[in-house]
């Protein structure tokens, strides 16, 4: 149990229009941070107001990419109840990509506490409008002044959070995707199952690209064989095809997500075919051809589903479910967010509420 | 041309002794730095004391890693005279770094003048014992307090100094090598060629791994095949097999490093025969079986050649050379560290001069 000493504000900032929020502009008031040392362990948690870090130039993090993230959010039900969404899940990755990036582990009942007392410090920054949550970033740096290569000795453990707004305004539309054939986001050996800041770097120029040529985000292909489909842009990705759900297998380049972990729950619970296996981006161009590409969509924290209505591979599109959103990726966007705020019964116990 | 403001310390900090410099942790008086916005392209050009970055938590360089740094070096020679080793290298190579990771392009010739005037501004801090010089680390940083993944609007360009002493204390000993065959370092289509922080993020953990078994770094297979070299640690690495000088062809995933360029130019001008392209792991062990195997090394701003001892590739383990630094490699560690500490005369006009 960490003893987590507070310096609060006495009075908070304005609080923006929680009718009309972005994301990831506008923080609350407080933070959380603790710091590490080595010999010494993870110390002197503390919540403290949202203020800027100074850190040497030298500072590891600024040369080198050692750093982390996490990403999930607080809801607030109708009742008023604070709920998280399965944050166990997230605690567990964050150790899984601290042992890849060679941060030291974080105890997870800690973790846990932490994110719940400033989420609770923060309770009035909740939004409770439909789609709108509060969004929790904890993450971490090395922060050794120092420029050889090697593990940093010291880091900050950081949470700050961000109202955000519903991230569909006025219904969900399927997004065009661009199946990239230049640029890799990661491979087999390297950091692609960790949230890690490489990886992201690493994505942007693609991105940008698409962006420029009228797509929203890219479908990631495998950096090995150039040909089984990976993730679309930051998020997971499921393919329905002839009654049967495929999302790639977890086998290092792909980020294990929470949402994606938990559509494959819901649909076991469902008696839906779901498979995770290696899946080529000729076999759903073969499957759109014969008509049993049914349905597809991407799935992350942000959008929970972000259905794709186009595909462009080398040129050719090929369009899925008349860019509408498929009845079962509406049915699963209305029911993880129905679970996530309160509004349908969990009967995974994957809310934890917050006190 | 830049017009650099100065604001500069009237008494320096007591500098180290330079008879026992380190790497990487005692720096200068003075830093430079350089701001980027959307519309208004860098500005404010300026060298000040060397004092921390102050930066909202929530600045992307934190969180995607959207960094990139560059590594050279500035010697004193016996006549007083400041050199460095072919600058403009670095900096061709920071605007293609840039271009991958999205971040804005920098004015050549700017960049230069402000390496020239922190140097200038920082003589009394390049040591001139033998082997030592002033380390000087170029980067950037993405500085957008925002959580949306895309690039920055916002940039630091800073250039940091440091004293550094002799790589080498008492002659160049050869080093062990892990051929790691687990963890990748890079791929093609990712951001291998790039000087970025993921990189190096990435390769951490090989090589603690690797020092843990008693070796000094990693020699790292390509990520496709895993089976081609590609660089050792964080250096290029060159094969002498039966009179021929090999090193991994750049083919996206390996950095174009300037000593790498610089050796196999002196090489072309000895006649010496040397050949970028494809090695594998397997055709150099079949060499070191045949007794063709005759010296490897790697190369890097930083030691400019460190000669391979030994490899262990799957528990197979070869020795090179009787784990003595072979004639060809001393004659080009002479020969490159001549040309930058104006001991031997410069007929590539690789050095430039700082006034």
């Amino acid at each position: 149990m960490l003893n987590i000493r507070r310096q609060l504000k006495e009075n908070g900032k304005q609080k923006p229009d929680f009718n009309n929020l972005g994301f990831g502009t506008q923080f609350t008031d407080h933070m959380f941070i603790m710091d590490y040392t080595d010999g010494k362990g993870w110390h002197d948690p503390r919540i403290v107001p949202y203020q800027p870090i100074t850190l040497d130039p030298s500072a590891m993090v600024f040369h080198y990419g050692q750093e982390m993230f996490e990403g999930m959010k607080a809801y607030k039900t109708e009742d008023k109840r604070i709920l998280l969404f399965r944050p166990e899940k997230n605690i567990k990755r964050t150790n899984i990509t601290n042992d890849r990036l060679c941060i030291p582990q974080v105890n997870e009942d800690d973790m846990l506490q932490a994110i719940k007392e400033l989420v609770s410090v923060e309770k009035n920054w909740i939004p409770d409008a439909p789609g709108t949550s509060l969004y929790i970033r904890p993450f971490i740096i090395a922060t050794d002044p120092f420029l050889g290569v090697r593990a940093s000795n010291t880091y900050k453990f950081m949470i700050i959070t961000c109202p955000v707004g519903a991230y569909y305004k006025g219904g969900i539309n399927p997004v065009k995707i661009w199946v990239e054939t230049e640029y890799v986001r990661a491979v087999k050996g390297g950091v692609g199952y960790a949230k890690t800041g490489g990886n992201y770097a690493a994505s942007i120029k693609a991105q940008m690209n698409a962006k420029e040529r009228g797509y929203a985000q890219v479908l990631w292909l495998d950096g090995v064989e150039r040909k089984y489909v990976e993730e679309v842009g930051t998020m997971n990705v499921f393919f329905k095809i002839n009654g049967e759900v495929i999302t790639p297998s977890l086998e290092g380049s792909i980020l294990p997500g929470v949402t994606r972990d938990s559509v494959i729950e819901l649909l076991k619970s469902w008696d839906v075919p779901v498979t995770e296996r290696k899946l080529s981006i000729d076999e759903i161009y073969e499957a759109a051809e014969k008509g049993t590409l049914e349905e597809a969509f991407g799935t992350g924290t942000a959008a929970v589903i972000s259905p794709i209505g186009e595909l462009n591979y080398n040129n050719k599109v090929v369009t899925i479910n008349d860019e509408k959103i498929g009845t079962l990726s509406q049915k699963i966007y209305d029911t993880v967010t129905g679970i996530q705020t309160g509004h349908i019964q969990d009967e995974f116990s994957w809310t934890v509420t917050v006190d």
